[in-house]
């Protein structure tokens, strides 16, 4: 189809949702995909490049001439302009900015002003905004008067002179109420605003909490500077989810798309830091050799405490770390879940420890052996319940990401425990 | 607050949106939610549960009379009413259904009758359709009279004469276009309607993809039943992606409000599991004891083989069960992805296969056994590599959900074939 048959191309594109386009861009090959988007020239809808991935994108506005982007974008809903630019470095922004028309211009750059991962960054700029003192039929008068209004939008947002929200209006409403009625009478209040400083993902909760289909951006003056819609705190909520879950494992943001060069360099700082921590429960055995030497059963067994610790930990850890970024733990039930995380350690560690308390005994026909391994496990699966939660709601209150960092130092905690424990345990108590 | 002063608390809850007031009954104790609940009669608005975890909800809703629930149910919007109805047991089921007026009983049924987790469980039943032959002004003069339109909606759903979507109308349009306008010129088409026995996951995925704020539901011969909502779809993102993390660490459905008895109940099938794999692991281990009783290092660096086999497995598991759950991943790249995931192994395998060889062979003042710890990583590193790819993509082939049994096997599997590679070379080349 490629071979420069652009009318066909064209009819063949055409049918296609910008999802599906983009679907297809990403499963050709580099070359293949500047080819395309250059031959549908005026035709190519730029929307298409924020559904493909990160890397795809990048390649793809690399090997685009500037005018060429320049030119797509302009037409675009501001807050894909946004997106499609904010990967770009600094420079190459400035080429594209410059050939933009200033009253665009001035739109993007106020939301780029704002830092990234911000809900200033994925709002949109055109918003419709109407005085309460209009009527209905005025209010409908002026949208089906005014062109340039965006593609999609659901409610109308009510402003003061200052132009600062004072409520909303749903479509639905706006629609099946009389002309002559006031839009002060039918709007609802108070407004839920959103600072344009403010995390995307706090963004997001609000959404969530309140089931908002769409919310007003304002600036530090609590004044009107865009709107943010359900479709972008879609994006945000999966994206979120994704760093937690990442985070968990110590992956980056690496995408499907990415090579094996790029895939490998991102995921290997992690396994380079838990290089050093296995090796930190190694020289903890390594203070045991002379019993290790003596009752080689107790090298069979040691890693059985420390696995369990790790999975009990992390557990609790994971528990931990999503009640902390849905914001269901808070202050006040700090206590009660700490409390209820040692209970739970101890119920399942005392089970299971009964069991391969039996099973280690019967294997090695050493009773005192079972007692051991016993007793070191229970204590390994308290001190996993309690690390389990205090690590990431310390690494919370410090400020840091308790997604990315929890899960190294759990597991390098229940590790050195765990051979401490039932090694040093078995060094007192059998030889 | 709560010593019987109804007019206090009514003004006070009135004031209050629904995700807040839940908040507040969250916290209270369970005599308290019940007196409140009662105490605020027809004012208290049963949307409210729907905001409340679900432990809380149980609790509620058996502790009230099945009339007061029953009336309560009545007002709600068919979604909400179902998802309040669906976690009762049957019986109970029945017996507020049987006071719920008929034309509304048979709607909330219709939608109990798919089953869990399906998108028709999540439809609201109330819809707005039109013909596609009126004009733009016939339609509003519609929306105007009726009364028992939805309280929110976003689009006009556009049926033939047997009640099949043939488009949609976003209220913004119809809002801008002149009343003479018929429906059939202003809609959009091709209009993507979801089967009401799709999966929730499935339906949110086409959401996402197409940017929707809402979708026709239709039953299997493609008539129209319902609608579901940009927040109901929010909802279902959450949960799922919820559901990946704990099904990573093997948690159940459990709720930061439940008590230390049912969440160490629910905990306690993976540890279990895991006792079991360690013991197998262990038993690996033991297959070589005369080997450690010889040389007491091998047991010190055992545990690091293993353990930077999980962790690099895990990390490749993380990656491809999130793939697969967004349908990233599909069979034109699975080759290509299996076999970067190999390439990152080896590489990232290689660096720090070097890296502890030296270590340990400066520890032990021994290179031949460096040697040998940096031969058995990078191998199980491979095999982490390969089965943290290939254990999610076949559970998904034979249609168990990889998020919850891929980690077991991959343990087991770095575990095994890390002590056995270790010990096994060891053995083989040092003794």
């Amino acid at each position: 189809i490629e071979n420069r048959d652009r009318k066909t191309l064209r009819d063949l594109c055409q049918d296609l949702h910008n999802a599906d386009l983009a679907d297809l861009i990403e499963q050709l090959d580099q070359e293949r995909r500047t080819q395309l988007i250059q031959l549908l020239g005026r035709d190519f809808d730029f929307a298409v490049l924020t559904e493909v991935d990160d890397t795809v994108r990048e390649q793809i506005l690399e090997a685009l001439p500037v005018a060429a982007v320049a030119a797509g974008l302009r037409d675009l809903d501001s807050d894909d302009a946004v997106y499609i630019l904010e990967d770009l470095a600094d420079q190459e922004q400035e080429e594209i900015l410059a050939r933009i028309p200033e009253f665009v211009r001035v739109r993007l750059r106020r939301s780029l002003d704002y830092p990234e991962e911000t809900a200033g960054r994925r709002m949109q700029s055109d918003v419709i905004a109407v005085p309460p003192f209009w009527d209905v039929g005025r209010t409908i008068d002026y949208m089906r008067e005014s062109d340039d209004l965006p593609d999609e939008f659901y409610e109308l947002i009510v402003v003061d002179p200052s132009f600062r929200p004072v409520g909303t209006v749903p479509l639905n409403r706006l629609l099946r109420t009389k002309r002559p009625v006031r839009i002060d009478e039918i709007m609802d209040t108070p407004i839920r605003t959103i600072r344009g400083d403010l995390d995307q993902e706090e963004a997001a909760r609000i959404f969530e909490r309140y089931n908002l289909v769409s919310a007003a951006i304002v600036d530090d003056s609590n004044r009107l500077v865009g709107v943010i819609h359900h479709d972008d705190i879609i994006d945000v909520i999966e994206e979120e989810a994704e760093e937690d879950i990442r985070g968990l494992v110590g992956l980056g943001d690496e995408e499907i798309s990415d090579n094996f060069l790029y895939t490998a360099r991102s995921r290997f700082p992690w396994l380079f830091i838990n290089l050093w921590t296995a090796m930190l429960a190694a020289s903890v055995i390594g203070l045991f050799d002379e019993s290790l030497e003596k009752m080689v059963a107790l090298a069979v067994l040691m890693p059985i405490v420390a696995s369990m610790g790790g999975n009990a930990g992390t557990q609790t850890m994971t528990v931990t770390v999503r009640a902390l970024a849905t914001r269901e733990l808070g202050g006040f039930n700090k206590r009660r879940i700490f409390w209820r995380e040692l209970l739970v350690a101890l119920l399942n560690g005392v089970t299971l420890a009964i069991l391969i308390g039996i099973i280690a005994a019967l294997w090695f026909s050493n009773a005192e052996l079972g007692g051991v391994i016993g007793a070191a496990l229970v204590f390994n699966l308290l001190v996993a319940g309690s690390a389990g939660f205090v690590v990431p709601v310390l690494l919370d209150r410090f400020g840091a990401d308790p997604a990315v960092a929890s899960s190294v130092f759990l597991t390098t905690v229940t590790d050195v425990v765990g051979f401490f424990a039932f090694l040093g345990l078995a060094t007192l108590l059998l030889l």
